[in-house]
Formats: C-alpha cells, sequence, structure tokens
C-alpha cells in the first residue's frame, strides 16, 4: 500500500491522488486500507505522532551531569536511530511533502509539536523556561535539517551521523564572532563576482 | 481601536469577542474599523506581514565581510529596535496570543515566514543552501525567544538588547561540551531534590 501510494504521489502529485486510487494500484480494498491508514496523508505520517514522546522521553533519560544542549543532542541522535529504520523511501517522501502546500503545513506542525515535547522536557530536567524554549528550536532545527540531508542523500550517512554533523556545523558557525569571515577569500571573490 | 480591543480579548478571551462589541467600546463605527483592519486577528498581527521583508533586506544589508551567523544577528537587532518602537502593550499581547489556539497557530505561520525569509536573504549573500536551512530556524529561535522575554519584562531592556543576550546565551549553551555539566553545583543538588 506504502509503495503503491508513493508512486501515486509522486506521479500526479498528492493533492489529486484518490484512495481509491491507491488501493487500485496495491490490488488491495479499501477495508484493507482502513485497517493501517486513518487517510492518505496518514499514509505519509503514520508513526510521526509518537516522535514528540520519543524524543522527551530520551532528553528525560539523558545523563544527568549533561549540561543542557548536550543532553538535547544525545537525545535527538538516539531518536534518529529509531525513526531512521522506520522511515522507508525517504527521498521520495521528501518530494512529495516539498511539492503540497497542505502536507508542508502538517510537517510544521509536526515540527512544533517536536519543539513543544522538547522544551517541556528540558524543563523537566531542570532546565530554565527561557532557556528551555530558546534551546528547543534550535534542537528542532538541527533535527530538520539533518532529516532533509539524509532524505537527499540516503546512503552517505546514518541519521545519527548526520545530526551530529548538523549540530558541529551549527556550533562552528555561532561560534564565528562579528567581524570574522569564515568563507575562504576564494569563495568571498567568486560571492563578489555575483554581486555582493 | 486598539485599545478597546486589547481590552475585550483581555477580559473576554480571543475567541468570545466580536468587532461589533470593539467599535461599541471604542464608541466609533464599523466602517472605521474597517478602514484600519481586516478583521479583529488583524488587530494584534497588523504589521507583522512586513516583518519578513524588513528582515531579508536588513541580511542583505549587513556588510558582506560578516560571516552568516552574525550578519544574520545584525539583521535580528536592526529590525527588532524598528519593530519595538510599533508594538503597543506587548505583555498584554503576548497574553491574549497564548490563550488562543487559533492566534498560536496564526503566530506560528509568521514565525514559519520569516523563517523562509532569512534562509532565502542568507542564500542571497551566498550562504550554501543547506547552512542557510540550518541558521534560519536557529535566528527565528533567537528572534522569538527575545521577543517573549521582551514581552515578559517591558522596560528591562531595549528588543534589540534583549536579541544580543538571548543570543549570545545560545552560544553559551551550545559551546559546553559533552559531559560539562554549565549548572552551578548548588543547583544541580536543588534538580536532584526534585527527582532528577
Amino acid at each position: 500500500l506504502r509503495e503503491a501510494a508513493l508512486e501515486l504521489f509522486l506521479e500526479h502529485g498528492f493533492d489529486h491522488v484518490t484512495v481509491a486510487q491507491i488501493t487500485e494500484r496495491a490490488g488491495l480494498t479499501r477495508r484493507t486500507f482502513s485497517r493501517y491508514f486513518a487517510d492518505k496523508r496518514d499514509v505519509l505520517f503514520a508513526g510521526s505522532e509518537q516522535l514528540p514522546g520519543a524524543l522527551a522521553g530520551a532528553v528525560g533519560r539523558a545523563d544527568p551531569a549533561l549540561a543542557p544542549f548536550p543532553a538535547m543532542l544525545s537525545a535527538l541522535t538516539e531518536t534518529g536511530d529509531l525513526l531512521a529504520g522506520r522511515v522507508q523511501h525517504p527521498a521520495e517522501r521528501r518530494a512529495i511533502v516539498q511539492a503540497s502546500p497542505e502536507l508542508q503545513e502538517r510537517g510544521r506542525t509536526k515540527f512544533a509539536e517536536i519543539t513543544g515535547a522538547l522544551a517541556a522536557a528540558l524543563q523537566q530536567r531542570g532546565t530554565g523556561e527561557a532557556t528551555a524554549a530558546l534551546l528547543a528550536p534550535v534542537g528542532t532545527a538541527i533535527f530538520r535539517a539533518a532529516l532533509d540531508r539524509w532524505a537527499q542523500q540516503p546512503g552517505r550517512a546514518s541519521l545519527a551521523d548526520l545530526i551530529r554533523e548538523t549540530a558541529a556545523e551549527l556550533v562552528a558557525n555561532v561560534q564565528a564572532g562579528p567581524g570574522q569571515d569564515q568563507q575562504p577569500r576564494g569563495l568571498h571573490v567568486a560571492d563578489e563576482r555575483r554581486g555582493w
């Protein structure tokens, strides 16, 4: 069913595919479809409702001696490993979501729930409310960017490694003090040729 | 009109206030209301549609020698100063938005637009797509957290100073290596007493 749905979404666009077409392509009945999925959107997002709780649980289990940001990072990598084992065809899924405003809105809501769960879990751990509210969306940004990189180049690295790589890139970027230009000179010259 | 609307939203909750009540309290006609606002939501968000463009413009004007993160920060502080001059009654506004799921959803959409504008503006400046997609939501997280602090304690510091303070807090947090506990020992003991 999932394969049939992904094929059809890619061929015709998510908005133009009906559940009847999916079941027909898969050679199954509507009844079978309903046993697994609430609607066609659910084919793409099934299981993602567990993500906020899984991340919050992992933040809670992180070594109590860890500062908030490393604790959150360890939760992201742990949950990334679990998630990666369950998501099939990430590249196709990404292309379908990017082509549909409705699905992008759904994704936005999902990531907002993740941010809320991370903030609550950090506070549970003793992080102040203001700091938790600042760090949680940064954790979500790392998770989301790593997921995107993973879906763009499946097989290049594990999702957990990409989360670590993305976090390291963020740390390097925010450490750049004002006035420092991190870009190699050659690239900078090329930028100027483009009008900067 | 804005004062009357804020009063009513605080008294009865945003969802239960009508435009008729607002104009009656202000002693003005519906026609006058419509000259300034599209609907009652617009009373709270009027002007915010300019924010993504203003931020993107400020990123574009930032010193070309700056690395992406400091360039984004300078845009946030510049725009924060402008914004602070225009937002009236931030504390009341914050309380109203926090009490209404509809307004929170509206805020989420607004911040997603800001993230999109920051990412596009960073790319225009020559930042790679993946790095821009990672840094833009971090910029939004800083902006949003600083706005929240500003609304919670109006008068404590300028919005621009709070943006700088929030960014510095983020940098300090992400620099904490794994295994380092940044919290003072006393606080940590107190945390353990609470079950951690």
